[in-house]
């Protein structure tokens, strides 16, 4: 007979997976604390006695898949050990569980990296279905938007921040720019071509942005 | 009596801005052809007459407002005659009802006005509310959001390839750049910040946009 605190992970990892399955398949609004411990196998106190709504087991069951996602990329990375630069979630010196967009001392390759392994887990369908029906929710419900933004999304950017800022203290960005606009001309391009499908993306695409963000349009 | 002609435009205009008010109240899905015709006080055989779908008459009814925006911006423009840059929606000649980024020989200048007008339209509730619905609808069903992509999105990006094009012809962005890329860094970062609410948005932020995007990070 397991352990209660393994009982308890099996069923925290299916509340998980219900509920990104579920928003993924009938949408935010029709998705319920009931629906998803039907799905999972639980019963609903279950849910209640560790989240106090639906949009509380959403935005843990993204941080988890995004935890695991990070974790997945580190491990193939390191597998293939193809020297295709530093893996995204991973601190400078590499240790798994430090996430951070790497410092190797090379701005552009750092960003190029982070963005890379950013194309293939916006290509991730248990990524991309679920996150599709929770930002076109969030367009919408102003509350739920800004909810998640600050909590799933912003994190995220700070990251570019916290890298934009070494880079200008190692003088590769220049001091009068504020990393918090300046992350938004490589960032938000892919974010528009992933949510509004206005075209494809690819590894060379985000490429091409992060050499034009940072040497710009004009001739030099 | 009025002329049939006359009629006809009283109606199109009561369809257009019934749809538009529907669709920002109740979402994409529940919006019906019945529901406009009532609301317009129309049969619904008139608006199948001229339509074939809801999504029809949503995609003339933006592309209507679009065009009547551009006409009040330009009007306030003249009206005010304060010196400050060219409207939106004009060509190089200023004739009202020619579309295009004004050339005036300064890019910066020319993609500020645009993109100030621009954040202007966005905050109109006129076109924030429907846009917002359909947008949202546009991310979780593929086909309709490649549908107005195409017909509303991409042809207002495409004036911006135009005027990148010219600017590479003058030599004041470098031959090699992509444009339909390039538009991405400054067009791509309101997009976001408007539809995800990421962070506000004013003429101060695009001027920002198009001076980084321009000029680069790096230092010179």
């Amino acid at each position: 007979m397991p352990a209660p605190r393994r009982r308890s992970e099996k069923s925290r990892r299916a509340i998980y997976d219900a509920a990104l399955a579920l928003v993924g398949e009938v949408g935010y609004p029709r998705t319920t604390i009931e629906g998803i411990a039907a799905r999972a196998g639980v019963g609903k106190q279950t849910i209640y006695r560790w989240w106090s709504s639906k949009a509380d087991v959403l935005l843990e069951a993204f941080l988890d898949l995004g935890e695991r996602q990070a974790a997945e990329a580190a491990e193939a990375g390191q597998e293939q050990e193809a020297g295709r630069g530093q893996e995204a979630g991973r601190g400078p010196e590499g240790e798994p569980g430090s996430y951070g967009i790497p410092d190797t001392g090379d701005l552009a390759a750092d960003l190029k990296a982070v963005l890379r392994a950013t194309v293939d887990e916006l290509r991730d369908p248990r990524f991309d279905t679920p996150a599709r029906a929770l930002a076109a929710e969030g367009v919408v419900d102003e509350e739920l938007g800004r909810t998640f933004v600050a909590k799933l999304l912003e994190p995220s950017l700070q990251l570019y921040v916290d890298r934009l800022r070494a880079a200008q203290r190692a003088g590769d960005v220049r001091p009068e720019i504020d990393p918090r606009i300046a992350l938004e001309l490589f960032v938000s391009p892919l974010a528009q071509r992933w949510l509004q499908r206005t075209a494809p993306f690819s590894h060379e695409y985000t490429d091409t942005l992060v050499d034009y963000a940072l040497h710009g349009l004009a001739p030099r």
